[in-house]
């Protein structure tokens, strides 16, 4: 395998400078601990993710508890997820040039992750997502979307969609509206390098959103990998059962991951279906981001040509070390955890 | 004992609205995990506070991991440690018209402490504190005090430290030379209502550059309590001996309170002498906050008229909670732990 350190100008033909780029909303997380009463109290849906403006932002965070601020966005959640694991990622998302923004980028960077869009200097305030915590673990996220939306086919650089092996995209790119472009751009590009496409369902309200335009994309070629929760693939295929969902899902030619949450994920293709157990967590604090984590393990055995039981696996040891503390960035060297698992021996 | 809900106009002669304001520099945290090679890279001196100017501020940030962004401050997180222990509290503190700054407020206020100082509409930005936490849990503070040196004596409201039974100090204060007239104010317009005051030494490196002050304010009658950790007051004597430093201060004619980590508190006065063990911990993640939330055991436990050695365990208590978790806000309801540990039943 070619090693990570080689410099570009010394590699053959069709070099990767990376092995998973994500696309997504460019998000701070600003999370505090509620109780049921309160998620009442605000009318918001417990487990879901809503869009809000900036007037329901400023209300409900006036509202809420004491905050720990910490930078989220599922795609970029997944791009820190797999740099951790020791893998090359990237990512693509809009900040404003505000304090918010400003810490965001850090962060990414700071965690390994390649991040070179630049910054917007004017228009709404660099995104926000304000996370209710309840005592179960369960987050419940309000999303402002603010500077996400000024992301554009131009902020896609073509080089670096070319040079990546798989691209990742969040179906919450759908919400605002130009990022759509920007999205279809990079599964373009993408598709005329030889490269795969990863797309994740998000959220069975965005699924409901968009629920055409996904089954579209999936059935028009653009998709290689979908990942989702069991509820967002049952609400993709608008059924009460989970059999009938993943059935649904074999035929549809691409691999799809599904999780479920306690009860493990499976991995599933038109000839094999694997279901893979979940990897055991003493308490869980925080649900935020087990999603995107998943994606990330899942993405970075795949990038290093595990099979697919170990890239399952691998997504479940990233999902577990997220859970048992607030926010959804690691805060242990993944990588680590993964060897001391027995799934990174041997990676370069 | 009065009830605190009963309303201004009904109380009697000398009303107390608040039982503990704190006067501090207002922070917000910027807390990233490291190792010991990254402190010896940045010339940090390991455990310590240091004040650091903007570009030194953002070099720091640059070079350090991803933030977890949680508000701190020593006398603020001392003001919501007494809130979380169901005891009315205040703070004094400037911080400027910025989202750190909009931050820092919801926080206090979110966390039931009375807040009400103007914000700074001009001038340098809100202060942040980049802290450093190494795998053994110790914390290294690089502090940017910004909007801190706009504190001023017109800051301090009479009628708020009038109606505070106790008004407690950060040594920290000694730093932005505009923010000593207003701890010299608030220790005036107290001691004329008849509250008490304390004073904490804040740090090792801070002693060195007020000792002569901080031993002044002692001896002219400025101080009813004084609190530090054993390293604060060995260098507030000149002494490496700690059995020096606490026979000094048992002279001195005030209430002692001397932290000594691990080891747990010596209460001392002129009379009696309690050594009071720590509260028990299973793992020490970041220990930012520690003597803060000791002090505000302490003092919640002062407020409700509780024995020396019961205001010590009280403080344990509090700071046992804050050191197993990042960020030194609490995360727990400390009212429900000590009544668990029997420590504030009947409190109203």
């Amino acid at each position: 395998m070619r090693k990570a350190a080689t410099p570009l100008h010394q590699r053959g033909p069709m070099p990767h400078s990376l092995d998973v780029l994500t696309l997504g909303n460019a998000i701070v997380d600003v999370i505090a601990r509620t109780d049921e009463a309160f998620l009442l109290a605000q009318n918001v849906h417990k487990g879901a993710m809503q869009l809000i403006d900036e007037a329901r932002a400023e209300q409900l965070f006036a509202a809420m508890g004491p905050a720990t601020i910490v930078s989220g966005g599922s795609g970029a959640n997944t791009a820190a997820g797999i740099a951790s694991l020791g893998v090359r990622s990237g990512f693509i998302g809009k900040v404003r040039d505000d304090e918010t923004g400003r810490h965001f980028a850090h962060d990414l960077r700071a965690a390994g992750v390649h991040y070179d869009v630049a910054f917007a200097g004017d228009g709404p305030a660099t995104a926000r997502s304000f996370i209710l915590v309840t005592p179960d673990g369960e987050r419940t996220m309000n999303t402002y979307l603010g500077a996400c939306q000024n992301l554009t086919p131009d902020d896609v650089d073509d080089e670096t969609v070319r040079g990546s092996r798989f691209v990742y995209l969040e179906g919450y790119l759908w919400d605002p509206p130009a990022a759509k472009e920007a999205f279809r751009k990079a599964v373009r590009i993408a598709h005329e390098a030889g490269n795969r496409v990863a797309l994740t369902l998000s959220d069975p309200f965005c699924v409901d959103r968009y629920r055409d335009e996904f089954l579209g994309l999936m059935r028009d070629g653009s998709l290689d990998i979908l990942f989702a929760n069991i509820h967002e693939l049952q609400s993709l295929y608008g059924t009460s059962d989970p059999e009938t969902a993943l059935a649904a899902l074999r035929g549809e030619g691409v691999l799809g991951v599904v999780t479920r949450s306690a009860d493990g994920a499976f991995v599933v293709t038109r000839e094999e279906t694997h279901a893979v157990p979940a990897h055991p967590v003493e308490a869980v604090v925080d649900t935020t981001g087990a999603g995107d984590l998943f994606a990330a393990g899942f993405l970075a055995g795949l990038s290093r040509e595990l099979d697919l039981v170990d890239c399952a696996r691998l997504g479940g040891l990233a999902a577990a070390e997220i859970i048992t503390h607030i926010g959804a960035r690691p805060q242990a060297n993944l990588r680590d955890f993964a060897r001391q698992a027995g799934l990174l021996d041997g990676m370069t």
